[in-house]
């Protein structure tokens, strides 16, 4: 069951600019992490019970680099915390919904991670996500 | 000052399906609204404290009707909420972030809204607003 936003990834071309602007707005970031199996470096923001994660490309052929080619910098995804995602992937998929990962796959912090197909999702890439333990 | 997201705004073709998409998720609209100063139709769907806002166009020349036009279906803006919105506002524009609205206006609920403008803000359409009283 979903019960909360996790995150808000967003594209950055440049991370430390970003910090910078989010800064100026009285938001500071609680750390940054290289995620290499994704080629990004990521900064956290806490905004309340929910995070900004600012993606910069580590690489030309990165999804983020790719994703800011073709539509510029902007809001990347919106994670969505459940407490059982192997059940919501299967009911959503149950339902009509076109998955990206057909099986949850590991993400940061050793959480559960998935995606759901923009294309059944109002053009809006969700990602679910699950805590470790 | 920021204390947390308020609502993440998701521009929609087809208010109906979008919501019955979410609705497959487990998530349920707790109501909706028109907004007849902008030409949407809205729905409002609770994650944790925090909203998703879904925005149909009513009328072909709404902003949200162009936005669609230009980009398609996908989210359109993030709303953090402030405790002193005209304070935040001139703290923004004193360090160089550009504003669509140097002056609060009126929002839904009784809030008073300002948006910043993505070319200042990493290509995200920045809402700041802040609650009645």
């Amino acid at each position: 069951m979903i019960r909360k936003i996790s995150h808000i990834g967003i594209a950055v071309k440049d991370l430390n600019s970003a910090i910078e602007m989010y800064r100026k707005l009285g938001l500071e970031v609680e750390g940054t992490e290289i995620v290499e199996s994704q080629n990004v470096r990521v900064a956290f923001i806490p905004v309340g019970d929910v995070r900004i994660e600012l993606l910069e490309a580590t690489m030309e052929d990165s999804t983020i680099a790719k994703f800011i080619e073709k539509k510029g910098e902007g809001i990347h995804h919106i994670a969505l915390n459940t407490d059982d995602l192997e059940s919501d992937l299967q009911s959503a998929e149950t339902q009509g919904i076109t998955l990206i990962d057909s099986k949850p796959r590991k993400g940061a912090h050793q959480t559960k991670i998935a995606f759901l197909h923009p294309k059944s999702t109002n053009g809006v890439l969700l990602e679910l996500c699950q805590d470790k333990g």
